[in-house]
């Protein structure tokens, strides 16, 4: 499908909805809405809307259903897979929900907060913070993206193992529709069995079926208790071990474990600034254990040290060290959060964000090193990620001394590889990022036949016009 | 849409792909599938079905798809709503998962559990039980209910408030779709972003998007420590601040918070064989607390002691009694679990299956009682249940004296008031039970005309054939 190249005519109907000074026409102003984070990716548009308000969103899509001109919604900007960036070579119309970023409501008795689509991440998190809540969703870019991206992209974050993604953090949506129809789907409820899970398929579905304008989120009772340990392991099926004893003994207040190999460590204390192995002795692998806990400090104190006097005398772990205050919980952390800017001095790095059943990491791990190795010997494998999620971010950097044009040329050639073994263990091509652009055909390819004609009939059904975000997700 | 009423031929040709022993078209045999499980709807049928295998079920939805014969799936029959029971005065045929029984596989260390559709839900718990772990999913009906039924109601039961609904306890599924093709989305992962949450949208759909016949559901830690309180208060909303000192004091240790008035305790000790008022004082409400912990017995011992000696000396408990061993915990939780059949004996009861936000409850509960007062002097409300999900069993006795019929026969005036007010809480008339064919016609009035018409569509993109269990949720 086709969509319309909007006239200089229809150009001025769109921005009248919105007001000249919230419609960007000038390409010095639109430029910042046009790249990629990653700079992959760099789109055209002719024209960025900022609208101030539900109904003029509504009036937007009204609009461009009934003229087919595409409409691209972008919140914060940060997504990894251009699922927010306009076609290269179109003319889609992009819609900017950064002017909609009012907290409507917080109840925290009810334990929920009611946000436009546009409020940054951050803000939501500092809203439940002034009522002695948590909203638990916490991602790198959290100062920047906007909540609307993070429910269309279901983010995921460090803090999934114990709260879930985001999809699982919201009790109602707000969409407006490609007619230009509201679905008011505002709902504060736990439990409601009546119909058709309309609010996760909106989820996740990158703006290709309608634009969320409004969001209920959960919120939670703030931990007291809040300890960190790195522990340095012989091998990821000691890792695994490691997980399923603390997961036994920690239950939900396992809230991380994160895996890290020892070349990560190595380039994060070489690389990064203020980052120091905190261990004298040296693994083959390690895990950041976080442990949050809501009745007192104490049970996560006890939690953590049971834990790892267990298995430190068990033999499971061969050397641990426990944050002893929240600086010290931070700086773990850092560690682990530096694993990727790392391996930039390293040279070129080919990058992947797949997930395995958590008990499949270990076989996964030994047959995806095995084939990479054999394909690039001397690559420098730095897998990395969230553990107890199954999430690995199965990052390759370059042999050394090799050419990192020549390296970064294999990346399709090593994504197919890394890809394939994934699909051998029924996992996911993208665990966090979603599909946007890059992994459109890479998805029609790695799913079946049927589940890619039912995620278009759904499509077809909700956007007739096929003017949400066109060429996202599946090709229009 | 009208569906084709199945010749002798055509039954002849359903019978063939399933055997005749698995063909059941004698009405003595027949019989039990078509009675409702509280005996409110009798539906009938031509032919019940009973397939070996998931390639049987696809043989038999390819020919009711090629032929516009209707099929109805059924579990163990027994859901409330009828979405199981074949329509009354059409010729619809019953498709009986109850053959597809097999637990497939069950990874303790990835705690999942893969089973087919008609495996009994107490037979997923025996079988996760003898692997050292959980599946928490628990209701009244466990011993029959089978888990393609919990998954096609996404039901609810008493572990709610900690592990959530069945939609949350569900990683994957395998689903026969109308056209006989076959979805195999069985994944095992915790995070994966790649397109539209097919699997969200057969969970609730109550088999009228497909035919669920596999799933792999997720296992949890078998808790160490469990408590068990019963607490007299002097109303509603000191329950709903009692439930807000909990929360955070246990947060997702807190695994039951049940309410009940001082008139349901009196029904069970009157009507129930070995239950009596565990309390030697009177109060006009209680909660059930239910405390469950990983780490040890003796954190969930801590936690029920620090929030009942806090809260008494505090003045929000007025009295209160802790379960001193399994039998006892046993022995409060069947008095809340009889709360409905005690109200039996007292005469004829109006019921409701509502939910509206936590934090709604007293002011709900006042506005629905004055009406319900005002409507029918003498009434003897008994409201009780998942306070802690925002989800209330609204049941009215009749007056003591009156007339069973006359008081039963304002049924659905009652309903009508009742689900008012809910409505003005934007709650939902079916928080746990579905819509199925009871409440068909009144969600199309409580919910907006777009948001039924965004189901229609989906409804027709699946299943342009319409023989998936027509005229359930949505009319034909």
């Amino acid at each position: 499908m086709t969509n319309t190249i909007p006239s200089p005519d229809l150009i001025a109907r769109f921005a009248a909805i919105v007001g000249d000074r919230n419609a960007l026409t000038d390409q010095a102003a639109i430029a910042p809405y046009l790249v990629e984070s990653r700079g992959l990716y760099t789109g055209n548009t002719p024209l960025v809307l900022k609208p101030g308000s539900v109904d003029e969103v509504s009036q937007i899509l009204k609009l461009a259903s009934e003229t087919g001109a595409a409409i691209v919604p972008q919140g914060g900007n940060t997504g990894h897979v251009a699922g927010q960036i306009p076609r290269t070579g179109a003319a889609d119309i992009v819609l900017s929900l950064e002017r909609l970023n009012r907290i409507r409501d917080i109840d925290p008795v009810g334990n929920v907060i009611v946000a436009d689509a546009g409020c940054i991440l951050a803000d939501i998190q500092i809203a439940a913070e002034a009522h002695d809540r948590l909203f638990p969703l916490s991602l790198g870019s959290e100062g920047s993206c906007r909540i609307g991206g993070n429910l269309s992209t279901n983010a995921g974050g460090t803090a999934v193992l114990a709260y879930g993604n985001m999809r699982q953090l919201c009790l109602g949506l707000e969409v407006v529709l490609p007619t230009g129809e509201i679905w008011d789907g505002l709902r504060r409820l736990k439990k409601d069995n009546t119909g058709y899970d309309l609010r996760d398929l909106f989820i996740g579905a990158e703006g290709t079926l309608g634009v969320i304008t409004g969001a209920v989120l959960k919120l939670f009772p703030k931990p007291l208790g809040h300890q960190v340990a790195f522990a340095g392991l012989k091998s990821v099926a000691d890792a695994l071990a490691l997980f399923d004893k603390a997961s036994s003994l920690c239950g939900p207040a396992l809230t991380g474990f994160e895996l890290m190999p020892r070349l990560g460590v190595e380039f994060t204390a070489k690389h990064i600034p203020g980052v120091r192995d905190p261990l004298d002795t040296a693994h083959a692998w390690y895990a950041l254990i976080d442990i949050s806990t809501s009745d007192s400090a104490e049970t996560a104190e006890h939690m953590m040290s049971e834990l790892l006097e267990t298995e430190i005398s068990g033999g499971l772990v061969e050397n641990a060290v426990v944050a002893a205050n929240d600086a010290q919980r931070k700086s773990l952390w850092h560690m682990r959060e530096s694993m990727s800017p790392a391996q930039r001095p390293e040279g070129g790095s080919i990058k992947h964000d797949v997930s395995v059943p958590v008990s499949s990491i270990p076989a996964f791990m030994a047959q995806a090193d095995a084939a990479v190795m054999a394909a690039i010997p001397g690559a420098r494998i730095c897998a990395f990620g969230h553990m107890g999620d199954g999430n690995i971010h199965y990052n390759i950097s370059q042999p050394i001394g090799a050419d990192r044009q020549a390296f970064l040329s294999r990346w399709r050639e090593v994504n197919a590889i890394v890809h394939g073994i994934v699909m051998k263990y029924n996992g996911s091509i993208s665990a966090e990022h979603g599909i946007g652009q890059l992994k459109r055909d890479e998805l029609a390819e790695v799913r079946s036949r049927i589940e890619i004609d039912l995620m278009q009939r759904i499509k077809q059904a909700f956007d007739p016009a096929g003017i949400m975000n066109p060429d996202k997700v599946l090709k229009a």
